[in-house]
């Protein structure tokens, strides 16, 4: 029957440098701001943040960026992940389209996170740091810098959105296990989260006052760092293991994508699979449709504004101009997946305005629809966030039926499902609403948006 | 600093036939018996329950079983799976032990199971087969086979006892997700169910009861059989690819195990890792010692009494030879884990008998306590059923250091914990209880056993 394609590669294939689409890009990305001088910011004003070898990863304009060898000992531990070919998946569809996917499940914390997140803890580890501070959402970017901070000796804290934090305490379970602290936030810790909850003692948080926290915390103590888990250049740099990595499986393959669908929250997972790709188009290679999925609850880059913005709420982080929803951006309480963040990665959001990547937003009932029939066909059960993607791909799939041609869809499956079953608990019994993000709401979020003109 | 040591197999390396044991005992494993005549029985006998070609592996002499193509090809989605040098976990316990896991955790389900589930689902189909049922404890085993069902199109119906229903809804998500449909057992819809939920309609359900509605339903359908997840020789047989692979592996590392540790509940995953390395030493091979670790809450090998018994509660299943704690045997409220099966795999008791394994048990927080260690070591973090075989193999490297040897320790890490959670939680908060067995209710249970001898 021929129905498990999997594309295998050695470990020793595993990349040995980053791939950074700054030194392709055909205009630079803005500059990133400072948020008193709104002046470009400078390594030093990154230093109380970040080891200096992130800020230079962060600006760097070589088109390869080294993986240290420490970070190449970790990856081999998951690395080379699977890129498969979704024949069951295809047939159910009846389509002839051929789908690949990458599936990164298969790392210890079960998503594509660890590939920054042990890379920022050996850079922070060698710069002699003690303690990464850190927020996450959903959980994924939590779990992850926790096994990074074990492996390599790091304390880790973590403020976890308080709505996630009790909807959600396995997530939390995992992290502790690691040994990382987990916090709610808003929490009593920080003058951002006592701010907050001074307002609203129940307040459910959001990613924005996460970040707030975590970085008014790190830039207290020399030993400590602050770590982010998507938005990034760096962050997005670490993830293109994931798409270099395809592009030798698809050889094998002896195919290329016609088109690459990815989900996008921050936007990392989606650069980690199409930057390299859209690189190879950039330097004279084939041209590629590179699709952005996004929740409808949560719209960045199809709702949103391109413009400068803070990425917390408190206003504690530089200004990057980003497609963005306004940093006092809540999710709305029916959506149920990840993908949560107000604002979309410069890069991503910059590749946008090139003209280089398409956005599309679906509403969740769909995309869990699409989850669970990839699941029974492909035998793997994908997280909420991995469902945008999913759902992108077949709907590409079904196009070609409908049209007649087989193209080459490639999507990365960033994740399973294994601690997002309530979701799918409220998806079978029908609780899942579906509406757009609010109206009112995204006009009034931004309204606040800072007034800042890109430097000449 | 060379920490993570990964043993990599291309994928033409997933073993073609499986490997039988019975072909190299030195005295044959005890028959085994019809539960009316106490006689022999033949395959006419075990047909209502299974296709005939399982039948035959149940009891074939030959050495090898050839892996039909299609099996194999599903295998390839995660087989081989890695096998990894725990170099970390060595330098935490400071030891001169070179300790080797087997990490199933990636398979779809997140357990071994799959490599039973796939080759049951597989002869099923063949045979025409509509439908499968089956029941499941801690619920490795009914998630892999609803993995399996979709996979070939088969419907699954899956008794899942009480308790863990009523804890573990996310596993029940999980067969559901996969379309499986789960009840809670005892339920209302066999006699013995319905026998039982008379006597107590709060009866938590054993895996002896949950068998005997899968049987029950099962025999009274042609287009249906029944399917078990561990205990007999075919599904121990499926397991060996494990242990095959583990050879291969271990040969890149230019090594070979002197002590073999694996959990046990029925047997499978213990049997998957231990036999293909028992078999060669029965051929003239080094001898390696294999240690089986049990929760003392359920200590079928170390306190269990050898002597025919039924596989359920109900008695409608075949007699068999194996250690027993009694049909009637309900696992305590206090154990947490998994492992919860009254008897043994004949076949691992069989070798008990003629001292070619050894047995212990342990206490669930030491095992917790040994499973959080190799978490933070090794990044993975392991099912509460194989962290029974991390804390038999930290033993082991204990004893290492502690005597200055050296020596070759191979377990089999058989699952994630992602799904365990809440009995990580309960650990932490010191909520689980050590105790072992009753030695009361053992001697009540064991009172009960039937009074068959073995046939001359």
């Amino acid at each position: 029957m021929n129905e498990t394609v999997k594309y295998f590669l050695d470990e020793s294939r595993i990349p040995k440098a980053w791939y950074n689409i700054q030194a392709d890009l055909p205009k630079p990305a803005p500059a990133v701001l400072h948020p008193g001088t709104h002046k470009p910011v400078g390594p030093d004003d990154l230093a109380p943040l970040f080891p200096m070898e992130l800020i230079l990863q962060e600006v760097t304009q070589e088109r390869e960026v080294p993986i240290p060898e420490p970070v190449r000992e970790v990856y081999r531990q998951w690395r080379p992940s699977p890129l498969y070919r979704a024949r069951r998946l295809e047939k159910v569809l009846q389509t002839p389209a051929r789908i690949y996917y990458k599936y990164e499940g298969v790392s210890p914390a079960g998503s594509h996170k660890p590939n920054t997140a042990v890379a920022q803890a050996f850079y922070n580890q060698q710069a002699g740091v003690k303690r990464l501070i850190t927020e996450t959402g959903a959980g994924q970017w939590g779990s992850s810098l926790a096994f990074a901070g074990a492996l390599f000796g790091l304390d880790v804290q973590i403020f976890m959105v308080r709505v996630s934090y009790d909807q959600k305490p396995y997530r939390r379970a995992l992290m502790e296990t690691y040994g990382a602290r987990c916090v709610a936030s808003p929490s009593n810790e920080t003058e951002s989260g006592r701010a907050i909850l001074a307002k609203d003692p129940n307040h459910p948080g959001s990613l924005g006052i996460a970040i707030s926290e975590a970085v008014e915390l790190a830039v207290q103590r020399d030993d400590t760092k602050y770590a982010l888990g998507s938005v990034l250049n760096h962050v997005l740099l670490h993830q293109t293991v994931l798409g270099l990595e395809a592009i030798a499986q698809l050889e094998m393959a002896d195919d290329y994508p016609d088109v690459i669908v990815g989900c996008t929250g921050g936007g990392s997972n989606f650069a980690g699979i199409a930057f390299p790709f859209i690189g190879a188009q950039l330097r004279g290679g084939k041209t590629v449709r590179v699709v952005a999925v996004e929740p409808s609850a949560c719209p960045s880059l199809t709702r949103g504004t391109y413009a400068y913005d803070f990425g917390d709420t408190a206003h504690l982080t530089p200004l990057t101009k980003m497609h963005t929803l306004g940093s006092t951006f809540t999710p709305p309480g029916f959506h149920a997946g990840g993908l949560r963040y107000h604002g979309m990665a410069p890069l991503v959001s910059h590749l946008k305005e090139l003209g280089l990547i398409e956005a599309t937003a679906y509403r969740q009932t769909k995309v869990f629809e699409a989850g669970v029939q990839f699941a029974r066909a492909e035998g793997i059960l994908p997280a909420p966030e991995a469902n945008h993607a999913v759902k992108g791909a077949i709907d590409e799939a079904v196009r070609c039926r409908e049209e007649g041609v087989s193209r080459a869809i490639l999507f990365n499956l960033c994740g399973h499902g294994h601690f997002d079953m309530q979701a799918y608990m409220d998806y079978f019994a029908g609780k899942l609403e579906d509406r757009d993000y609010d109206r009112a709401e995204l006009a009034m979020a931004l309204a606040g948006l800072p007034s800042v003109a890109e430097p000449a």
